[in-house]
């Protein structure tokens, strides 16, 4: 969602049926999370910014409460602004707000310090906190939506604070370990098989009831083709007989574009995977270098690379509506950022083992055939929040279902990720599907 | 079609209804009308190439007969290949017909000359008929299909051979003329009307009688939400309110990419617009600079830029399902290179000034807002002519409708013509929707 | 000297003349001279690269150690290495000593972290102190050039954290400041005379008695031509009536290389000046923002903006040779980094103003016209502290007298420092010479 | 001279020492030879630019009639301008005299076609002839001096010529050969000896009798150190077995930014040598592709290359103060443009087997260790011409004593030719100079 060059679309019109009390648990909550996902980290760790798609954790930090300031805060007038700096700095892309660091120079700044970042959040929290505890009915009944939003909009950042340490760690020779003691976990995995679904005229995307971004909407009908869906998640073993099979060396497998991008970032496997002299595949954790295990999903790979896997097995990618479809029986359970494991778990070690659509939320995002387009009858928000609402859609492919570093509150099965095709620093990965 | 670094999609399942005989004829017909768009030129004409996206004239020839001498000829075992080098020469991207030369340097080859092409061509021409004329009923009943396959391929390079001299004249000082005496129209238009259509399921794609290229199948249901539809093109004088209302500066109409796009080329109007000193705009034509007329359709302007002016006025771009829904009913008649024109016409100046749905077919390309990708069952051929059908489908657009570059024969409603958002030398344009 | 992708040419023949208490003592001041400029700084500031050019002030804390530990520890056999990772860290360009970091991604690097730096060089330290301790004369006589060489490479480094600090800070829209109070001096500075010099057969280059590098050596004879030069620096007052005639928009005062230079980086002034909204030029120093003092000396300009400067004024820069010959009498004193200001002084603000040839040390470095070339008879040292030599001897430009940043103790008459003509980050600045 | 973005230093002062007549017949022997040069040519020869670097055939015909319309015919008001484009089109780098097409797009022109380009050669040729045979003493003692430079600089371009059609032929596959029959000479070579010269004060320079460029002034005094020089070109054997030795990849013996130049451009030999599947080098010549011959000298090898073959053969590259006063004694003969054979030819195969210091004027230009810099006392000369004087003066090295392309009546002991180090597609060579 806040994918390359891009924050997360925003909804003006979520209901305000939470009361205040569990509003304020909430934003507590997110808010507490966001820290104690720094915990292993020392200053240095915040500042560094590996790559343009990537931003320094004190950066995520600071930007996520300056949302709350500029879009929550200064709506509500609630005494003047923190800093008229931050507004600067800590702008991610909303024109109407200003202007902004170049996103690739986030990670020239030293100054604000760790600390006074800490410092701002703690300022911002009180503020929110004093807002909330007024009990002022009309003026929350106003902000709630923005609130809420605010908070789906942090927790979209968590998600990255933990994949862009994770870039981070994976670019020093010295290779930081950023969660000792990792549990490691394993288990065979069943051999895949397929599930049907008809064809006909579904409805796909968010009814209203809840939260949820405006890119979910309207609910409508789409027509779908009889198909098949894997009940699991391709795993590292599938993957290597793909590799090995030289896979990433064969152009009729890969889309023109994967082709070129393959070459020109000299791919040769999923990211984070290492070649290692005694020959072994070790690959890059959030807990330090590990050996493959072939059981686990495979990881990291872009849409080009979970397109020519597919080809490769004869199959193809599933469509973003035909995956919310299947998803209708399965319940909302998985391997989530709560559970602090940072990486896929393999299906003989989770209790799903007998659910009949494995691993459908959590673990990786599942890339999509679906190019990210507007629903039909999608409209705007008015206003700075809606301003960019669509101004993603091109160029980038749907991903659905979360993974280890998505909060399990924060997911849904309407849920809409997206991120351009060669993207594979996100825990993505790919289920199959084909035509009957 | 034949876009940035692609090529045509193939089908090798045409069916082999034309009798030898209006094969033959079609073959001469076709490819006479690919010399006597060089008539105008000189040798020093056909040797540059303007931009990596387009290609020399000398280049197009070639590669029109190499395509025939690869995939029909040497199929046919009709004696031996005439010449060796050329096989690497004139191949665009089939990897399994082996090496080629580097798309971006194909205006580095001084030889071989005009002459030799031409040469090629004869050679390629006389191997062709002798196989049309031998009658060998069963031979031909294999190959009818990739010849009918060849000839559509050489209307597509008709096409780029008017698209690619315009770019190159363009850029050229002296301003070179491809067309004299070319006739100037104009004629007033009228206000834009809005069309309706109803929801439901709806049928589209190629149903498989005559030929159609791959991409435009299978036949298949989709469900199409109400919309309208604007009963003519957007015109320049529409658009020029557009740049005038400071659209080309305002984030708020554009896509993230797209705006990007716009800083990047330095974009402030559609392609081979020219601000002049005594303020008048001029448009570089295939018959030299002219001034702006207004009532004219805008030309030229990449999907982003189309897109904006969309979001501006109100409105959107129509899907791909929604324009060929809205088809149905609309001949195929339109201003189309045979027509000799090669620029759009105001919808004054021509007979359907009275359809219900103008302007539909010839002038310009419109863009759609759907992405290019495969229709549900969509099934690649076999083979090397198979081997990419599907490689293109990633980050390009679906453009509809056919231009004033387009032959009238080669259009269908159910054409898929696909760019990526970016391109503008195509005649491209655009057409309004907007939900009910 | 350690400039673009470089580090300093290296001597192994220095004279072990120093008692080894003196080495002790001198060790041990160079030390703390580097730890003291780090007394500003918090733990962010330490870790980032504002540049590829510039290293992050822990690369240089670390680096500095390295090479006391490569090059004498190591050499000495005195027990085993403190870490064989940061043998791959802090390496900066030593081939002949394995890998090592990309130079553009020292910034990337969260860990080590600062402490761990800090207890690198404290253990080097340690070890360090042994050896010279330990009272070894045949040992210490055959390292004793290597160490005075590792404390004048960390001298070198020395000016390069109070160079990439300010580079640092400078990008920040915070505006940080580095040393708080710095005294503001001011004066007028007397109009410019010029000084005359004769023809002849001169001795330029170092002698041998005491440290120098080896691209000093040999003394050698250059013949030059009669030649007049400034008897002050260029000043920010005369840089400007440059820029205000227009000297940046006009070629015929600048080299192609550079008039393209200065269009690549869309330079109008020098670095760190900025133009602000109310017409006022104001400058970024180590002290945070000032308005611009016309009496300084010219500073942070390229060689291309030096050379076009001298041209605009009729005269041109002196020759390295020219410059040597002419501080023959001249005493080494003026503003360096022991006073502690990091910003070059007003001539009347200075005690030279009554010298004939003021400035020529300290303040800012003097571009020279002359190419970095070997000196004829150069010969390069054995091992791989000889190994790169002359590795820099191409591409880069002379520069004279040491700057603001630079340690006394460090600079000498016969010092050539050398940058690519268009570094800007150093403080480099310029005095006119003229043919006679 | 006219290097990558140059063009060559101009004199305004040369003497007008020719009496009218001799001017005529020089002028039309220059233009002739340049015409000849085109004899091999089809029109599609004319119009690619293979790389920046080089320019289109074309281009130089143009380009050099246009010099000769700008600066003589135009100064002299005889009659008006041929076309007021061509003097957009056909200016290099002259800001003074106006805009002008991008360098790097001169391959984009088809028009004005070739044969436009001779018309306008003969129109100027026609204006030239008339200005020369009219007799008017005074405006011809005016104009002498930059029509022999006229003269000069198209000899330039006859160079050029030479080397560009050199780099198009060797990027088309087809192989074109320009030369057919080009005689294969060989002969072995005597085992390179080396001579010596005494330390002292020379002088070097143009001393101002005949036509020289200013950048060839003024002749003045150096203080050269005893120093010995091979009496031979370094042969491509020579060079083979330091290849064979591992010299591209062995750090030691490269400046810094040629080693990275190496890996950057990939280089593992000179330029136009190709590794043949059959363990054979081969070598594209104007005549085609040849087996390599060890006895020619090395040829198209960049400052970069030269220098590391220096190092690892234990020696360096000449100045050009040695080379210049050791090519004294040397009478200016050997391989040159008139010779016709357009490639480097065997010593053995020359009379100037048994000369003290053979090769040193024709078969290949000598990379020196000089930077090119203005010599002491340098003086730009006035308006346009002039302008540029001095510009090239930076990044550059000076090679000495012409090539198989340059025209013998163009060389001079003092003749300074120069290009970035990086340059390989001049026909550049090297001979071995050292220490006493």
């Amino acid at each position: 969602m806040t994918s390359h060059g891009s924050e997360p679309a925003l909804l003006d019109r979520a209901e305000a049926t939470a009361s205040v009390a569990s509003l304020l648990n909430r934003y507590q909550d997110v808010r507490r999370r966001t820290i104690s996902l720094c915990t292993p980290l020392v200053p240095e760790d915040y500042v560094v910014q590996s790559m343009p798609d990537a931003s320094p954790t004190k950066w995520h930090l600071a930007h996520t409460s300056w949302f709350f300031e500029t879009f929550v805060l200064n709506a509500a007038c609630v005494d003047e602004a923190t800093s008229k700096n931050y507004s600067f700095l800590f702008n991610s892309y909303y024109n109407a707000v200003g202007e902004r660091t170049p996103r690739a120079e986030r990670g020239l700044l030293s100054r604000p310090t760790v600390a006074e970042v800490y410092r701002y959040r703690e300022a911002v929290d009180e503020r929110m906190h004093a807002l909330l505890d007024r009990g002022d009915e009309a003026l929350l009944g106003r902000l709630a939506a923005t609130i809420e939003l605010g908070l789906n909009h942090e927790q979209q950042h968590q998600e990255l604070i933990v994949t862009d340490l994770k870039s981070m760690f994976a670019r020093n020779p010295l290779r930081p370990v950023y969660r000792e003691n990792a549990p490691v976990e394993s288990g065979t995995v069943p051999s895949l098989r397929w599930l049907s679904y008809p064809e006909g005229v579904c409805r796909i995307g968010h009814d209203g009831a809840g939260f949820a971004f405006d890119n979910e909407m309207p609910r409508h009908s789409v027509f779908v083709q009889p198909f098949e869906l894997a009940d699991r998640l391709v795993t590292n073993g599938e993957y290597l007989a793909f590799i090995q099979d030289g896979g990433y060396n064969q152009p009729q497998y890969w889309l023109s574009d994967g082709w070129n991008a393959r070459a020109t970032h000299h791919w040769t496997a999923p990211l984070y995977w290492e070649w290692t002299e005694n020959d072994v595949w070790r690959v890059m954790t959030l807990a330090g270098l590990r050996e493959l295990d072939p059981n686990e999903p495979v990881c990291h790979v872009s849409y080009y690379e979970a397109d020519a896997y597919a080809r490769w097995a004869g199959a193809r990618l599933p469509s973003e509506a035909e995956w919310e479809v299947a998803s209708e029986p399965i319940a909302i359970q998985g391997n989530f950022l709560e559970d602090e494991r940072f990486h896929p778990r393999p299906l003989g070690a989770t209790a799903q083992a007998d659910t009949p659509l494995a691993q459908l939320f959590g673990d990786v995002w599942e890339w999509t055939r679906s190019p990210y387009t507007p629903y039909p009858g999608f409209a705007p928000a008015a206003g700075a929040l809606g301003e960019y609402n669509g101004k993603f859609m091109c160029n980038q492919m749907v991903l659905r279902g979360g993974s280890c570093a998505t909060p399990q509150s924060h997911i849904r099965r309407t849920y809409r990720n997206f991120f351009p095709p060669e993207a594979r620093w996100q825990f993505s990965g790919l289920r199959l599907a084909r035509d009957v």
